[in-house]
């Protein structure tokens, strides 16, 4: 089940259904081959549905232990909703099909792993982000409400504005008509601009110095500490020589005292 | 007074406050329950002011002595400006209450004193930015103040369209109209960008650098050093070693010569 | 010809040939000067052509184990396509002959193997931002191509605009008009600058890891693994001298046993 | 001379001159205040000239050894142009005034002497870069001329669209229009991004790794290398000890022998 060739043959399933997912969009396709991309898509379904039902006879309760055997059976729970349902969103979901790659390909697992390990040390940052946008949202509603409807009317709109600022989107296009008539809005912009990207810049810095510590010092210092520790037992057992020495030349000074005795 | 579970019913208020500041912003809601939202304010108010009052009177002096208290102090001094005075931006003022998540939860504490204290070696890059903002601003006005009004008709206007051209903002649109008439302005904004951007990546560089010399060498090299200081004091005690044996051989020598003159 | 003065007459050539290209871009000169142009075009091949054929004839078959040399045969054989075609797009590759400046400066050639080697640890997240655009553009196209079929009508439309989407370039334009009939579709845009951005983030970090480990710890460390490993042969010859220590101490108390015994 | 009152009083002056550039450029002081601007301006370029003259009077040779005291030269030179000229320009140079604050305060000379420092390591990115910009440069040209010649009718037009497209600046609104009529065109733009993002980021790596090499290793390093230089020299004064108890031994046997002869 776990060989080569069995993972070869997911990746590809997954390969072609991604293909199969893009000539859905094509208008012509869609129309002319309704019936065949129904039935690969059942096809694919069956054929996941088989490979982690297996899964989950093999290994047993063992199974759920696997946090990525879970997150397949989540893809592929998600993959069974009925894609012919009124709402275009549940068509859209069976992209998601897309991420079994992620635990098909162990390289790539490596990858999502690390960057999910270094999730939490980043958690005070995004909470201080999450505030000053928050805050920042409720203000800018406060003050920019009557001005400029379009962009501040709700503090949900605000957030989405607050967000397009923060990529440097256009922000100049929405700060300068509110400038007009409040003329000191350039505070609050500016400020925010200064602010979000010190934030990022911070988080950025984190991420950074976390993957350092865990990966660059680590591999060439395990070299150094090995050597250190070997020193370290050499001249103990040095000290151990010592004494035995000592020891030596005690047994010797009894021997001739002795030898002066008899 | 600072047990667990205190600090969670604060911060449990803070969020709620956050929450009905988020409330006051939508239209009918502030129209219908305008009495309940006063009532709400007056009541988280009053409970953060009976906290620091609390806090003042059990620490006496010693509040004085721990800057994030000092913080609160202002924080609430703040909130305490009423806000049904004619100027919005006094109600907006009430949002600043939020910034008392951050001496209430100890990681963003530790957080934000980092940044603080990664400020002060970034000061000399902080200047030469400024100045070259000034200075760009002044010859901008200069130059361009009667070619294009809107973006550098005064001092202040420049230094916001500099700003903004900093943010790589829609810059080409500011560039290319002022480029008809004066050919050779894109010598500035080519100069202007380029120098402003070596400035702030030579700022970001300078922030990393600090972090990775405060945070991943030290913790690293604390054990380095450990170890290195163990194995020095090792080999001085060998050498204390090395005098004992010296001297015991020595004592038999002694030893030997008295025995051979009997 | 490896030597010195020959590089410099080849880099020469090089820029010479790159301002005549330059040249080639104004109307009158083309017009004007048209055989020139071609007589020099044919000179500057001619010269890479002897080029590259003398050092084939030199060096036979280790010709072809040198990559840098397969590199500027194939330079020079884009170069020979005749530029006189129906196609811009034939004379255009003639700009490539630039490359050879790459080969033909140690520095550019040192920074190029640099680069190179730099890509092969970055392939997993490589697929990851493929797997993510080629995701969300099946994802928008399904969603959005009745919306906007300027932005999002085929799945190359998609591709283009989700990239335009990632370099923060005038998104919110796009994703304005697309909010205004589906409310919810602000989902999609902030969740892919989100995860792009981090991942472009989360490589960034992974290139510049791999250029500290590979430049930054390995000089430094090279030092002290030597002075490490003088250290423990040191401390290993001591041993030695510990034994031989004790063994002079054992003759030595063979000798008083010896000489007690006469 | 050198106190540092004297020091201060010219960081005054250059600030005050600054803020005097600053009116300037507000219409109406400089048109009812134009007698006092001129004497102000006067006024500063005296002292600056007299202070440079002393300077020069009393280092002598060893003035122009000292690349600060050249480059203050140079900047009190450029602001003795006379400003009444007929182009604005010159008028706008007295503005490089400003740069003697880099020379006067000292953490702003050793942040501009760092950056220097790094920059020679930079110069083959630079060339790489230079060399992409101006084969982009004359391919677009080549290519785009005849369907947008607003931003690629000539080299130059071409390389400051390029550079506007570097900075991710509304690109896809160059981008766009032209490939309605060109649809391959997305392959230069996309390519083009990629490429010139990749070296900008590479560059920036480059500088970071180096501002690491001399800034954050050496100082710690320092210690450790110190420390391993003198457990070495410990161990090695060991092998001394050890030579010598092996000689005080060699000396009793020696006296053993002798008494067992007598």
């Amino acid at each position: 089940m776990e060989s080569r060739a069995f993972q070869n043959v997911i990746i590809t399933l997954i390969l072609v259904n991604a293909a199969v997912l893009g000539l859905e969009t094509v208008g012509w396709v869609r129309d002319t081959h309704a019936v065949l991309l129904r039935a690969a898509n059942y096809l694919f379904l069956s054929v996941f549905v088989v490979e982690i039902m297996t899964r989950l006879w093999v290994h047993g309760r063992g199974f759920f232990r696997d946090p990525w055997s879970v997150f397949d059976l989540v893809v592929v729970a998600v993959a069974m909703i009925p894609p012919q349902g009124p709402f275009t969103v549940l068509r859209v979901m069976r992209v998601l099909r897309l991420l079994w790659l992620l635990s098909a390909i162990p390289s790539l697992r490596r990858v999502v792993a690390g960057v999910l390990r270094a999730l939490p040390g980043m958690a005070s940052i995004g909470v201080l982000l999450l505030m000053l946008m928050y805050g920042a949202g409720v203000m800018a509603t406060m003050l920019f409400q009557d001005v400029d409807e379009e962009h501040f009317g709700t503090l949900g709109d605000s957030l989405f504005t607050l967000f397009q600022i923060m990529t440097a989107d256009s922000w100049s296009g929405v700060a300068r008509p509110i400038m007009e008539q409040q003329p000191l809005a350039w505070i609050f912009f500016v400020g925010f601009i200064l602010l979000s990207t010190f934030m990022v810049l911070n988080w950025f810095i984190a991420v950074a110095v976390d993957a350092f510590e865990t990966v660059a010092l680590s591999d060439e210092d395990d070299e150094a500490h090995a050597s250190r520790q070997s020193i370290l037992r050499e001249v103990r057992s040095l000290r151990d020589d010592n004494a035995a020495i000592r020891a030596d030349i005690a047994e010797l000074h009894a021997a001739l005292r002795q030898q002066r005795g008899s």
